[in-house]
């Protein structure tokens, strides 16, 4: 059989030769909507190269992005993959503290941005050592501020052959920033890239074709959108980004431009279905969600349905490319009722071929699939980590398992759930409450739009759990009736000792609920009976 | 990013992870119905490894099989290449000459067979120079004859580690005979068989999953029954064997599996289409069937999706894995006339990402993709072959390109439409005449059960067309009005000068219409009015 690498260039090589008429659409920031093709990104692409050539930027530099999603970006993705560099794509929602670090460690040297965050740029430029050569995006029209892309690759023709390499080769960078230290770098390889996008696309996973018109409502900073950017010119999917996630915009684009899939974070979802609930705008082309980055409420998954919807329920992170597991539906699909659909559709889903996930205890031992065992979630596969960036150990063990820090418990079936991330399972008198089941649990019940559990210190029990809710707009809530709610779902000593309402919960850059902060603002709480009963062990 | 050689054995492993309870069925040849799993495969594949290991086979030996389809016939494939081996899958139904050349040519050590095949096996022992052991799927029960598959696997424990290697490894031989010279081997690797596996199940190509139940109608020994049994273990689908191909057994299994997915051969789908009809048999679960072969018919295309059946249009051959082409739906496809539908479908659809076509004229030149020329159609990609089996020069030219020796057709939107096979057009006054064309406008006309054209030697022309057609049962057919047919479908001077009736019309092996044969047994056929010119021009 023949040589082939398997390099991302060969996507737009496809792309261009197979759908080069093939659209892809972008909102931009300002409201305004502009359409290119395959075969254009391709020729932007080749210029970009040849413009970071001109800089002097050779096989294996790291180029950075720090953007909204559009088709700029898009082209700057294969520009750089072509001139075979790495593709570094920076969360602009980070701190300035991470900023200078995370482009540091890199070593980025040419970095590109939105106008959006030139004030942050500007902020960041002293503090960004190895960074040569800033390009913008979309220049303001006075002209003032760094060069614009289209002008920068306007100066090259196109006539431009990638850099072949190994399929080993990296090709992109991901920093996640963990809960203690510094980010850590995670670095994607040509073929584990390659590998993902043809898992990725399958019936079970994403399920994309030629027919398929999918909008990414994830940024390409996180975890590159999920993958969408390069399976879409894999199977010749009509693209549809948007730099702006107001539901109005997201929803008059769907509407417009006949989006068939997409795929996004919960708390995405819930906007957009508080949004379509209030307008009565309709989602008539939308076959297929994906749900991922946290834990989909099972009434998030009931209403799609009942919509007509098809839900993938997906797991992973930056160290998974970040498809872990993805929501497949069984044989026989056609004959579950809909209750018995939102509790298969509840778990995780199952791997795609490739991922190859074990629960184990606390000692390392390997748990049974038998849906009722939590343990650590640990993966491995083609496209999981082995070491992050410029690490001197791996992230692994010595055969390949990567502990993913999430609780999850594996059913026969080979359907995943996870229980709860490591560090946000409650620990109460020695046994785990799940923050997650909690928090699902509660948003079921009228009036709660948003809720989270975090464990509070306790002097008998170690932790219990706290309840923190945010109420939809003009609700009222007894906190006597959600609490009875709750014990219908789960076990009794598993309820919140306490609830309490905010106007709003923190959530990081992605739109995921930050527990992490969450945790931070309750640092002082503490149980008006546990007070009282820690005064009384302390005298 | 983590090490993970991509060999077919993951396959096996992920499927008894992951789907251990997934069925497969086989319908054998004497009218029984057995079941087994994918947990009950993957014991009998390495206990089967470790039967070869005893009789001293080592990694990259050859494994023989002649069988029709079914689970021990899957398990043994499974076995052979987790013990490193190559398995080679023989066709029975080739001649005795071939059958002797290519068993030495591989230098099989091992050949595995059904005992319908016994008497065949047993006129070839003394031809077969390298085979030092034979097994029989299924032995009589009286004992007599070779051990027995389940006798000699038996012997094992199943405690077994698959041999582990690089993934350009061979996994797979399979010969085809080309119409000059000996029969020349195609030889699979791990990693173009994983490659071509992850590609084929995709929307566009075979559109499989967890939901699918998959039954190829395609033998195991031809392209590897176009890889379902590959894509079956990875996207988990139930799979449905038959080694009976009669349409009362396989309507029968349509129905009481459920089958949703299917793919084999137009001759196939013919007998099929004829045993609906006449039975009012329904085939209520079937979602998709994969035509492919040689070109399906307009009038086959239309049953189906009249029948709300998709149609997968395909086109490949043993040297590509085999899968070329496959008929992806465009954007937009809900909004197709059913005459527009059948219209695209008659195409051969589009390549998937992997695949690269191009056409050439005589000299080598590329030609446009422009709807309308026709060319040699070229391919190159990672499971397209570089060169046959102990060849000493590559099948393709210096940039990989493999001349298919079919002649075909580019359109703009990527779609590849097969022209003829080299061999088999027409060739008249210095011009093409498709044989397939007006094979599928006679096909189309009432009481025509199958037709094929040939050119005739002719004295001014160079070459003209002969029809050659079979009558449905109880239908007389005027040849001036299925003349009158045809001149609303084909250019007027592609008319057959001659319409003859015969009682069947010759096949290969797998199904296929053997226009060799049918050129030899009209070798001596002149047209009427030809000859008497010749006699003119000679006088």
């Amino acid at each position: 059989m023949q040589d082939w690498p398997l390099r991302v260039m060969r996507l737009v090589d496809h792309a261009e030769r197979e759908h080069g008429e093939g659209e892809i659409v972008t909102a931009w920031a300002d409201g305004s909507v502009t359409r290119t093709n395959w075969r254009a990104v391709a020729h932007d692409a080749r210029r970009m190269a040849q413009a970071l050539e001109a800089l002097g930027c050779r096989k294996g530099d790291r180029i950075a992005t720090l953007a909204m999603n559009h088709s700029r970006h898009l082209s700057s993705w294969y520009g750089a993959a072509g001139m075979g560099g790495v593709l570094h794509t920076i969360n602009p929602r980070l701190f300035p503290d991470q900023l200078e670090y995370i482009a540091n460690h890199a070593e980025d040297r040419v970095l590109l941005y939105d106008h959006a965050f030139a004030p942050l740029v500007e902020a960041m430029k002293p503090r960004w050592t190895t960074i040569e050569r800033y390009i913008c995006f979309d220049p303001p029209a006075n002209g003032v501020g760094d060069t614009g892309f289209m002008e920068w690759i306007g100066e090259q023709d196109g006539d431009y052959a990638w850099v072949e390499g190994d399929e080993r080769d990296p090709v992109g960078l991901c920093y996640t920033s963990g809960t203690t230290g510094n980010p850590k770098g995670v670095l994607y390889e040509h073929r584990s890239t390659m590998l993902h996008t043809l898992a990725e696309a399958a019936p079970d996973i994403f399920n994309l074709s030629k027919q398929s018109v999918v909008l990414p409502i994830v940024p390409m900073f996180h975890a590159n959108a999920w993958g969408v950017p390069w399976a879409a010119p894999m199977m010749g999917c009509k693209l549809v980004l948007s730099a702006d996630y107001r539901p109005d915009t997201m929803c008059r684009l769907f509407r417009e431009e006949k989006v068939t899939h997409s795929a996004g974070v919960p708390t995405i979802w819930l906007t957009m279905i508080d949004y379509l609930e209030r307008s009565g705008d309709k989602l008539s082309d939308l076959k297929q969600v994906t749900i991922g980055g946290s834990a989909a409420p099972r009434a998030m998954i009931r209403w799609f349905l009942e919509h007509g919807i098809e839900v993938g329920h997906a797991w992973g992170m930056t160290e998974t490319s970040p498809i872990g597991t993805c929501g497949s539906r069984p044989l026989g699909w056609e004959n579950y009722s809909i209750d018995e659909k939102v509790e298969y559709i509840s778990r995780q889903g199952r791997v795609p071929f490739g991922v190859e996930l074990r629960t184990v205890d606390e000692d390392g031992n390997a748990l049974p699939r038998d849906g009722k065992s939590s343990g650590n979630l640990q993966c491995r596969g083609p496209w999981v980590i082995r070491r992050y960036f410029k690490a001197e150990e791996d992230a692994t063990d010595e055969d390949q398992w990567f502990d993913t820090g999430d609780v999850a418990c594996l059913h026969p079936d080979g359907t995943m759930q996870i229980t709860d991330r490591a560090k946000d399972v409650i620990k109460s008198g020695g046994e785990w409450i799940s923050s997650i089941e909690l928090e699902n649990a509660a948003v079921g019940f009228a009036g709660v739009a948003e809720a989270a559990a975090i464990g509070i210190a306790h002097p008998k029990w170690d932790e219990r759990p706290l309840l923190v809710v945010v109420r939809q707009e003009g609700c009222d809530i007894c906190p006597d009736a959600l609490r009875s709610h709750l014990a219908t779902k789960v076990a009794k000593w598993w309820l919140p000792d306490a609830i309490e309402f905010v106007d709003e919960l923190p959530h990081t850059a992605t739109g995921k609920l930050s527990k992490k902060m969450l945790r931070e603002r309750f640092s002082a709480y503490r149980f008006a009976d546990a007070d009282a009963r820690l005064e009384e062990l302390r005298r």
